[in-house]
């Protein structure tokens, strides 16, 4: 129904996450009806990153340089080291302002059933770092799921054993803020009583 | 936050609409991750689509040539001719193979307010077709809005002067099929009684 070049932009629309066939087809229509310059930056966009991004020979985030922006930046305290699965779970860490260590982005997390072992992530890699004496502390920060958990109480484990004067602590798991304990699933809830701390 | 490649393509990203912040952070993030094939394939077709879509040079339907398919399609009855406001309002028309006349695309639907006029639209281009001859009907299929509504009557009229031997008919309005009365709007509903038919 399309001419061809049309089709091929609603199919490729449609192989991003979460972008059905109906909307890659308005945005095909969007992408038609705008001027050439700002659709062509999208494009040139979209092969920038594919040639300049490419993972920090550090941490593992994303760099357009040998090394990322916060392994850079000397202001940032090398001595606490704050482990993530995937360079977009950096993001939301950066906008809370109460992280100014440094990061390890592992790539995924841990999941014998899908043939992801330790050395399909950069584990061994955060295992150097840590043994290189300046590191006083890591924070997992994995997500709280299945294999995130998996993930954290490998780290954990050989960390003790490699790293012993290292410090290894895990984020919070309880009640989101503003949430509504009603509506908080009971694994939540219950991580939220073993949590439990003294109003100061 | 972001490496400027990837905040570039976070921007354009989030000028597509429908896509926020949020959106945008996560397709480039799953382009970041997917392979450059699969990344520059979307570059290749946006550009690809900039440079050899075009309107038809009969009904101003997007074209990858001088004329569109539909136009170019001789089993195709060229005398009825469909007018729509959009390309993208071609293709749930054609989905219902319902119609096998031709279309007229107008770019857009009369809007004095936002100064969009006759002239502004492919609506004389319209006339000529229809005056040429071998049109018998003209379906108009603007959308069921205010200036939807609007163009159609302002089509009618001035197609009922220049080629007062030509019907000009428009899309039925009534309730959707499938449809719960108790849910339709009472314009809708106004629309389905003063349309109602005798069942046969």
């Amino acid at each position: 129904m399309f001419a061809p070049p049309v089709q091929r932009l609603v199919t490729e629309l449609g192989k991003l996450p979460g972008i059905g066939q109906r909307t890659a087809q308005r945005l095909a229509f969007h992408i038609l009806r705008v001027d050439p310059e700002d659709a062509n930056a999208l494009a040139a966009a979209i092969r920038e990153v594919k040639e300049k991004i490419r993972p920090c020979a550090i941490c593992f985030n994303l760099a357009d340089e040998e090394t990322c922006r916060i392994c850079q930046d000397e202001r940032r305290d090398g001595g606490i080291i704050c482990v993530v699965e995937e360079p977009s779970d950096v993001i939301p860490i950066e906008r809370t302002h109460e992280f100014r260590g440094r990061y390890h982005v592992l790539g995924g997390a841990l999941s014998p059933i899908d043939g992801v072992d330790p050395e399909d992530l950069k584990i061994p890699q955060l295992y150097a770092r840590v043994t290189g004496g300046e590191v006083r502390e890591v924070v997992i920060a994995t997500n709280p799921t299945t294999t995130g958990e998996a993930t954290a109480h490998h780290i954990a484990a050989a960390l003790r054993e490699r790293a012993p004067d290292v410090a290894v602590t895990r984020l919070a798991s309880g009640l989101p803020v503003g949430g509504d304990l009603e509506y908080a699933d009971e694994v939540t809830l219950g991580r939220a009583f073993a949590g439990r701390r003294e109003i100061a």
